[in-house]
């Protein structure tokens, strides 16, 4: 399909490549220093924080760059954990930016994983700095994940940049940590807070719908907790959903399989560690340390036949 | 008092330097590039987003060194927003980096205002990534805002770094903005979710308990509610407060005075617009945009007085 013919609104697009890779598999980003292989530059992990943060940050870019080339043509999206390129200073920053487009060239969506948050002009400057393509924005970002706490005012910029960038954003909803629960289950007029911040989500999701009858706002639900998510995605029609909790967090490709519509759309399932590390996991350590190349390759395409196998995503066809 | 004198821990560094320059002015660094006087390289504002973006951020290096030389002996600490920063790529992270270094240099303690949250282990990169001194942090935060609704297991990890790096953290309780009661307002278990987080956040506070009764973890507490600002001031006796609010956002010195125990301790308020881009407002027109570093001093000095004039900050006495 031509270019000027694909979907231009975030959402159409999301959908448009969930389709076309017949996969909603998220690969998460997330260079944890400790776990990076030996051989890309980062030495033994006893001596690593002794490295110059130049140092790192190369090999967190050999690293992440190795994980793009082998999962560009196999998955949709990347999702960038910012957390862990800001730890490395203006350096990692600096490889982030290359990444995202390095990303972005080889056809991948890019989610970057920021939780931002603020209010009004500040949270617009956020937005502005973090949506849309490189003409407009330094960090070139299709969709960010931003967190609730501060209300509508310090969202609606978010989701006017979104709009206004052909951008999208995942409001965290109910997250997938053991502890998510301490404020965002309490219970108020009735039902628990997520619930509220779900209401929200779902009405904004509605008001910048796509062609295909989800929004350019989503939210991050997280399958660690498989009956919040079953509720939700009754809830939340509309909304398009994040999934963590995948893999390392625990939760099985059943969890998962409660984010989906009939049709196997409406959710994209993060899998950070579980595919970055592959080559640690007993089911890939054939591959050891210095082919984790491989193990990337063999635990995203274990990911996608699981998800075909026991979850609506199997229903996924290729054409628009 | 020779520097092997002077307190470590975050808390009593800030309350430290809160008494020796007699006031809790904290001065938020918000270089809105709309804002900024023509004579700091970033043009006329009509045509300043065509600027590239290097230039833009040497513009926002002039402008807020200018502002550090003027207030670094004024106030015991600034505020940086890391949205502006990262606004303009990665050449405004570098940018923030030499301002860090500068307001650190001058003796400023240095609050990075990012309200970054994250589950577990990216918890920890932000910390680690943000809080201490360029030594272990490439951001070189004395303290860092951080959101709560991921709750404590998301929080947690800010606390150890904070404490293993006699550094602090201020997580947002009850905010400034208007629409902040969205969710912060709504009622559980007899008490609004504000009080939820006090409630922890107060008994981190304790824990983390410096030589004068406050802990390292402090509280974000908005000054435009007045009346939860007195409950909240009641509920958490061991919690510094971060109060924003001050000024261009509507609160009064009356307002902020119910954030002070009866020593004239306990919080520091910010301003950002107001002392930032004082040679806007109608008292300090006389300077006009050139003399732009002047009203910066004489808006410091402004608000200095009119706290030591109307709350218990007045009673602050020099020495420790």
């Amino acid at each position: 399909m031509p270019d000027n013919q694909r979907p231009q609104r975030f959402i159409d697009r999301l959908e448009s490549a969930v389709r076309r890779r017949r996969t909603p598999v998220l690969v998460g980003i997330d260079p944890h220093l400790e776990l990076l292989p030996p051989n890309v530059g980062a030495g033994d992990v006893e001596n690593r924080w002794m490295l110059p943060r130049e140092k790192l940050a190369e090999a967190v870019r050999v690293f992440c760059a190795g994980v793009l080339d082998v999962v560009a043509s196999l998955v949709p999206a990347v999702k960038f954990q910012l957390a862990f390129f800001e730890q490395l200073g203006p350096e990692g920053m600096r490889v982030l930016l290359e990444l995202v487009a390095r990303a972005r060239r080889e056809g991948l969506l890019v989610i970057l994983d920021g939780k931002r948050c603020d209010i009004g002009s500040t949270a617009a400057a956020y937005a502005q700095g973090m949506l849309g393509p490189p003409s407009v924005s330094p960090w070139g970002g299709d969709a960010i994940t931003v967190s609730p706490y501060l209300g509508e005012d310090s969202l609606q910029p978010f989701v006017e940049t979104a709009v206004a960038r052909q951008a999208g954003i995942f409001v965290l909803v109910k997250t997938s940590n053991p502890g998510g629960g301490m404020f965002q289950d309490l219970v108020a007029d009735g039902m628990p807070i997520y619930r509220h911040v779900a209401r929200w989500v779902e009405h904004q999701a509605v008001t910048t719908k796509g062609q295909y009858g989800y929004g350019d706002v989503g939210g991050v639900v997280g399958a660690t907790y498989r009956e919040q998510l079953v509720e939700l995605r009754e809830a939340m029609p509309h909304t398009w959903f994040l999934v963590p909790g995948f893999g390392a967090q625990g939760a099985t490709p059943r969890d998962v399989a409660a984010a989906f519509d009939a049709a196997g759309l409406g959710a994209i399932v993060n899998n950070s560690r579980g595919i970055l590390f592959a080559y640690r996991r007993r089911e890939f350590e054939r591959f050891g340390p210095a082919r984790w190349q491989e193990a990337v390759e063999a635990a995203t395409r274990d990911m996608i036949e699981q998800l075909r196998a026991e979850t609506p995503a199997g229903r996924l066809v290729g054409s628009l």
